[in-house]
């Protein structure tokens, strides 16, 4: 079969047998997402070989159509003994640490690491369940409520997810980015916005609850400490790589909680997108077939552009 | 009246006016303490002018043996008139921000600020009451029960101050640190203790639920994400000055939550001193005459010393 992988410094689709796994489910993928996650293994900074992707919709072999939980635990540690296997120790995780993922024809998971998808959900909402299940791990790492003043820095993919997610909860919710046309899906859906450099000034105006960091860039970092309450509560949802100048003495000053949050659950993910309450299509930058998986990956890393979508 | 000052980059001992104040309350010094924010005010790091010093003990012009809160809000925001000056955000800070402080023959506080010390309490133990409260602090920023496991790193006096207020939880507590002359000033009140580089690996143990990083140097932060377990949570003691190096990409893959901890309130510090839960004698390095100012922070400033008192 086809699969987009990374080995020895190299991106390429190679052909590969089609994976047989004891214990473990086979999918067929109808659609998989590019995620920067990907573009970082891409340019050797997570130490992943294979095959990339972690984003994806599918059918099994009964026919079933699934969605799956990216992290697959030892199963006998007290985290996985418990139902979760997200801080396994030993986990591996589908196309980002020890396992090949779902830029492929075929994957395998654990069968219990497999949804099925509503009737409701397209595949092309379907693919979104895992970025929408990681924007709805927030709310497992701090409590928002209808008067929480909500912040999310980041007008991509990842911050629109985020901001619909948080509205959903009833807070009043303002989307800060660069891009005006990205900011516009946000207002369509009756979210508050906000342009950089535009009327937020250097100066603190310490305005939010909770702000989410979701730009995937260190310069957000500051931007959220200028945006904060003292006592505000930051959460970190970007993983940019290496080291990042934080000014520590400012969280210890207005004593801000940073809360980093990475995978959430698939169920109320997937509850959200069959009751019509994400909207995902905009989203979409693109499709490629899989076999364009190379151009797919470079359109991906083009400043402004969002969500691209593989078809084996 | 003689002053411990810090201005046009130069720290010298000055003579200057008797502090008067309307509404507020004249306090002679009997005791003052030296802490680390005084040595970096006087390297220039925090951009304060003026008198240093915010830890006392000292006697009103009625004869009672007082100590104070260092932050003296506005008196109209929200938090003042909830009562908590602390976050203000015109709040002036004894020594620190925007008024004079306490290593000067008389200070001048709100009466608000000012609490009678027990006469269980000697001048020696009440001088510690503000960096007590700040380790009290702690347990208003993050829930810390008798199954809790807390590592506390930094054998410096605010690590040792932490270490003792969080073993009053029932929690089993271990200081981490460098000095063995230091962490056996811990060990002989019960509470563990671990020298760096010793039997820590560089590998992760993620051992603690919660960690304090108290050691006042960056290779702390990293050192405390070493030792938590996933989505534990570091509590932040130290103002470094500067921008630190913090692998961000930890914080969110592993969820960790980073929370800062400045100033606690003074009763609860009090309450324990009084009865007796916390040792302090033997955190005293020495003691200067005020006119002997100079010497003392040269002193406070050496490796390995720990708390230098002030007699003006």
């Amino acid at each position: 079969m086809k699969a987009l992988r990374y080995e020895n410094e190299t991106l390429g689709i190679d052909d590969v047998p089609r994976p047989v796994v004891d214990g473990e489910a086979l999918v067929r993928v109808t659609l998989s997402g590019i995620c920067n996650t990907d573009l970082e293994i891409a340019r050797g900074y997570a130490g992943f070989q294979g095959t990339l992707g972690h984003e994806f919709v599918g059918v099994m072999e009964n026919g079933q159509r699934v969605v799956g939980e990216i992290n697959a635990g030892c199963g006998h540690c007290d985290l996985c003994r418990s139902g979760d296997a997200r801080h396994c120790a030993n986990r591996t995780v589908l196309g980002i640490v020890g396992r090949d993922g779902a830029h492929a024809e075929f994957l395998t998971l654990p069968i219990a690491n497999l949804l099925p998808v509503p009737a409701e959900i397209s595949d092309e909402q379907a693919v979104f369940t895992e970025p929408l299940a990681a924007a709805c791990g927030i709310l497992e790492r701090t409590s928002i409520s209808s008067d929480t003043k909500v912040g999310v820095i980041g007008d991509g993919k990842l911050g629109l997810l985020c901001a619909q997610v948080l509205a959903t909860t009833g807070a009043p919710v303002t989307l800060i980015g660069k891009y005006p046309n990205k900011l516009q899906i946000a207002e369509r859906l009756g979210i508050e916005t906000q342009e950089i450099d535009k009327e937020y000034p250097g100066s603190r105006w310490q305005l939010f609850d909770v702000v989410v960091e979701a730009s995937g860039s260190p310069a957000g970092f500051d931007l959220a400490l200028d945006l904060l309450r003292p006592r505000g509560v930051l959460v970190l949802k970007s993983t940019f790589q290496g080291a990042t100048d934080i000014k520590a003495a400012r969280i210890v000053v207005d004593e801000i909680s940073v809360v980093g949050s990475r995978c959430g659950r698939f169920a109320p993910a997937l509850e959200l997108l069959k009751n019509n309450k994400i909207e995902v299509q905009n989203l979409i930058s693109e499709e490629f077939p899989l076999t364009d998986g190379l151009r797919a990956m470079a359109r991906a890393a083009e400043s402004g552009v969002m969500k691209v979508l593989l078809r084996p």
